[in-house]
């Protein structure tokens, strides 16, 4: 059973303005052992990452928040992506995403809502986060999903700090989520080989 | 025209479960010159409450975030306006809400969004904020809107924090905002009878 | 390895005001093999269903969608599940949920997204459809996902129409939705017992 | 007072891929007397279209809905009134939208509801519809409001449907709900004025 012992394939495909969503990006890469897909400043994708998509277990979706949804050149993406959907190509994946910005709430939720549907429209799946929010008076601004998130991490970085200065504990709960994706879309191809 | 001088009816219709919702109702009553209509903890409303609901010229809803979204008692209130839609008799009406809970995000927006819908299916007039989110380096835990939400306000208390503790910023933005939507409500009376 | 060889445990959590969300969650109980437990008309739910729900593998919300969002009985049923929440006790369940209301419309994506906020505070496992909208000309109302959904199946059964009525295309694509969720839980099952 | 005898400037601001859109476009600025701004297939629009945009009483936003939102030319546009936000230019202005699809529902929900979120960053006022739903089991596919939406008009036509085929009760909800922004704007300008 050779298949059980090939890593999972996970890829963060994102669109980063300002190196913020891509300091993140990296941080859910190394906790997913996942491949990098930048989406550039026009919208658009390498055709090998295309590629790479197409044969991905799991699936993360990035961008800031602008404007209360996902920047332009995500949903660019986004739009792109009927090719796959045609074809069903993408049914069964496993789905996530995050998101950064600068307001403490900023309307973060509804790109992450957007990253779920765009999820769904392909007949995904889609995998939660396990932190519980640290929202006591004793709780740090260091501390693990800080944002009292859900669905998926946010970062939230203030509008005149640059990537350098974002939180750890932002970044250390993107890494642990990335870690858990892809640990969940292990298990998820395993039981696959296992059934058939 | 005797009508411009009658002052604006707005009513605060809300669910608390631990009196912070109730405090953040009473600060945005304050700044509208509204009178507070409490729903109780079995979901009910006193009668002459939904009088004063059918009389009004402006409506705000509130309600903690719990699991998400409204609480149950606030979901109650909402079923039984049903009698209302039936009637159309909340058409055109001015709107607006609010919403605490203990974590920073907390899934807020999604309470908020379905006042937001609950106005619609009345065929409402939804006001938004008008204050600019905190989100510099240099910003405050007491400055208006540092939640950085936009379509009503959000305040966040620790869940180990009393209603006495809740910050200052967050309640002078309930109060703004509540005196925002009774002015627009104003107006948008005062242009009613300019145009009959 | 005679864990794998157990059937997958998958309930179906609903409430129903007039039957025709009833006859939906049956419609999907059969399609996944799952056993029902009905929140009452005061938004409670039986003791045992409590510890069949803290058992399972998978779980369905159902409820119809009434002023914009799930009925009142199941958000109290939702908040009541604070208690699993605290203890952590359903993270990593596999969830999916699904809708019936009068209007084609009728902001039902509402109450599915809703569903999804819910099982994203457990920390859960979203299963979206793979059926395709039924949406061209020669399109016929008793296609499979006529309603053209994505995250859950709908079903849309006219104000003054019995249960009897309901759609037989809106039913089979609630009992294939079942058979998806059913089996992709067990793989998922699989998958974990293969890792340890 | 001659500004009251001044005509409400409105203005309808779109995306259109295959002209289904556009059509009904066409419907709400009819009813509205309002401005057509088209955004082009690059996600731009014409700058003195800008200078229409930011006299503007109303402003009613029109995408097709993609792949479970906006078009990215639409988005594209969005962040574009970045610009308009740091100054406030559009604070107090009356805003609405619509969109169509293929599928019935197909996520147009959520296409509507980042519309009024994008009315919300700006500080915006948000008229919702005020034609219930046709949905008992006499109504016609040639219904007002056959869609039964709530927020803002749903216009559906099948995959493979030109823009000729539009059915007419989706573009005359379309026509009366762009007459009732632009009556309910006439009413907040009359009301300013009167107050000032």
């Amino acid at each position: 059973m050779k298949q059980h012992t090939s890593p999972v394939k996970t890829v963060v495909v994102y669109h980063s303005g300002y190196g913020h969503t891509e300091r993140m990006a990296t941080a859910i890469a190394e906790g997913a052992g996942a491949v990098l897909a930048a989406i550039d400043s026009d919208g658009n994708l390498a055709e090998d990452a295309w590629e790479t998509l197409d044969g991905a277990d799991a699936i993360l979706f990035g961008s800031p928040t602008y404007m209360g949804g996902p920047s332009w050149q995500f949903k660019k993406f986004a739009d792109a992506t009927s090719k796959a959907w045609f074809e069903g190509g993408w049914q069964n994946k496993i789905f996530g995403g995050f998101t950064n910005s600068a307001s403490i709430n900023g309307d973060k939720l509804n790109t992450l809502e957007y990253f779920f549907l765009l999820a769904g429209q392909h007949g995904g799946i889609w995998i939660s986060m396990d932190i519980k929010p640290a929202n006591v008076k004793a709780s740090m601004r260091d501390d693990l999903n800080r944002m009292g998130s859900y669905i998926a991490p946010m970062a939230q970085t203030p509008a005149d700090a640059s990537p350098e200065e974002m939180l750890p504990g932002d970044l250390e709960t993107a890494r642990r989520y990335g870690a858990r994706v892809a640990m969940i879309a292990g298990q998820f191809r395993s039981g696959r080989f296992q059934s058939s």
